[in-house]
């Protein structure tokens, strides 16, 4: 049975929301797209850009008659969202997010139902820009990248299916994940790096010569430290949401961070050629 | 007056050699490039490429004749390459190198001489890119970018004279400081970055679902750990190099980043909205 939605409404239609409702609208497998937030310009901008077909900042009144919900909204503002939508929804509505950590999302839903429901199907799609917003949004953001979904035990498996079956339609690849570990490979991959980078120019900015030193950062410099121009407020959010894998990340690395400090102040030639060059040998053959 | 060399030596024909090579020969003020290394072959593609126009495998007699000698060996072959050019130099030749790290270079042709020459002028220009070698090399590497003279006190003022009108020759904006501060702001803004991106790239893979969370590696991982995949035995040499340099702003990092560790573990939102903003700040005007 081919994919058909009647009513997707978009909680937040930013740049992930945005590019969402384009793809599947390229795809014409939705007959309508609603949008909301609380920014009524906004939204209005985003029905000139075709993006969604109409909105309604009152967040209850625009999930009802919904048969899919896709909440985009920051992590900390996740609580809020679910406590208002839950009792407008539709009997057949199925729904999803696209948080950076599942856990706590989870979390947010059961305090919200009071139990874990069977319409609710945690996602990420692992995909994102340095820009942000509607006007950033674009149709193509979601091709050949990956959408993690992370089933609760209460989900129902149709509606795990209708949610893999959405992003489908946008180009891109499904694959389904444990929260626990889902959380642990995000601390991994995206939320270390992250603090790091944000770490590492807040050392640097409150140095006395700070001036002169981002004078003289190279080409090298400027890609580490791209990713701490990241919106403050979503990265407080998912420190937050994903502490304990982020800490437990944090003190991994400090740890093996120490012994590669050993090494330069002992000179150890050979240690640190061996570390490096493992290190070059993981990262090329991550990067193809 | 006009500037002019007529023989320039280049020790070590790669990509930063290669590339003031042709840098030079394209502005016309070079009557002879001589290229020398331990590879006949590499430097026998150095002259098919037309970067330089003829090569010597034995150091001391490439270096015979030159009245500008530039060293772009790896930093652990710098006292061998001064130890040997050094009674083989012209009266009126003027040498500089082009090493990351710049109190071990001076030291190191310190020792090769039993004194501070008059003659040498240490060098670093900020230029680079992921490949290496001669064939990567291009006339335009140098074009806006900045390159660091270190003279020492006993360097005569004419032989920093001279290699900074070799560098603007490339389009280089040259600037002058001393070797202490060259050192501290190039541990901040790129020997630190490197070994944290090593380090965390081998953290990573020493865990055991590293295929998994490699897989789901996003764009902001690619960018941060680009210079991972740099040379290991250059990031050995340079961090042998500059080993109290490094050692000092590693350990103001750690620090920093514990700071920013009990945030996250206390729950201290305000705090790390307020530190991540900052570096954003930071972050943003120093990328433009």
């Amino acid at each position: 049975m081919s994919f058909h939605l009647r009513q997707l409404t978009i909680v937040g239609v930013g740049l992930i929301g945005g590019s969402l409702a384009r793809a599947l609208r390229r795809a014409g497998v939705v007959d309508e797209i609603v949008g909301t937030s609380r920014n009524a310009d906004h939204l209005q901008h985003a029905v000139d850009l075709g993006v969604i077909d109409r909105y309604d900042t009152d967040l209850a009144a625009a999930v009802q008659g919904a048969d899919c919900v896709v909440v985009a909204v920051p992590l900390g503002a996740m609580g809020q969202v679910f406590r208002t939508i839950i009792p407008n929804l539709s009997d057949d509505a199925v729904v999803t997010d696209v948080g950076s950590s599942k856990a706590s999302v989870v979390t947010a839903v059961e305090a919200a139902c009071g139990e874990l429901p069977n319409w609710f199907v945690p996602g990420h799609p692992i995909a994102g820009a340095e820009r942000s917003g509607v006007s950033a949004s674009f149709a193509e953001l979601y091709e050949n990248r990956r959408v993690i979904l992370t089933p609760m035990a209460s989900t129902a498996s149709q509606a795990t299916s209708r949610i893999e079956q959405m992003w489908q339609e946008t180009g891109a690849e499904v694959v389904t994940m444990d929260i626990e570990h889902h959380d642990e490979v995000l601390a991994a991959t995206s939320h270390l790096p992250h603090i790091l980078a944000f770490g590492l120019v807040d050392t640097l900015a409150q140095m006395d010569e700070k001036q002169e030193i981002f004078r003289y950062a190279a080409g090298g410099f400027r890609d580490f430290t791209r990713i701490a121009s990241s919106d403050p407020v979503m990265w407080r959010d998912i420190s937050l949401s994903n502490r304990d894998a982020i800490l437990k990340m944090l003190d991994r690395y400090f740890a093996d961070l120490n012994q590669l400090r050993d090494m330069i102040e002992s000179e150890d030639g050979t240690g640190m050629e061996a570390l490096f060059a493992r290190a070059k040998q993981a990262r090329d053959e991550f990067a193809g």
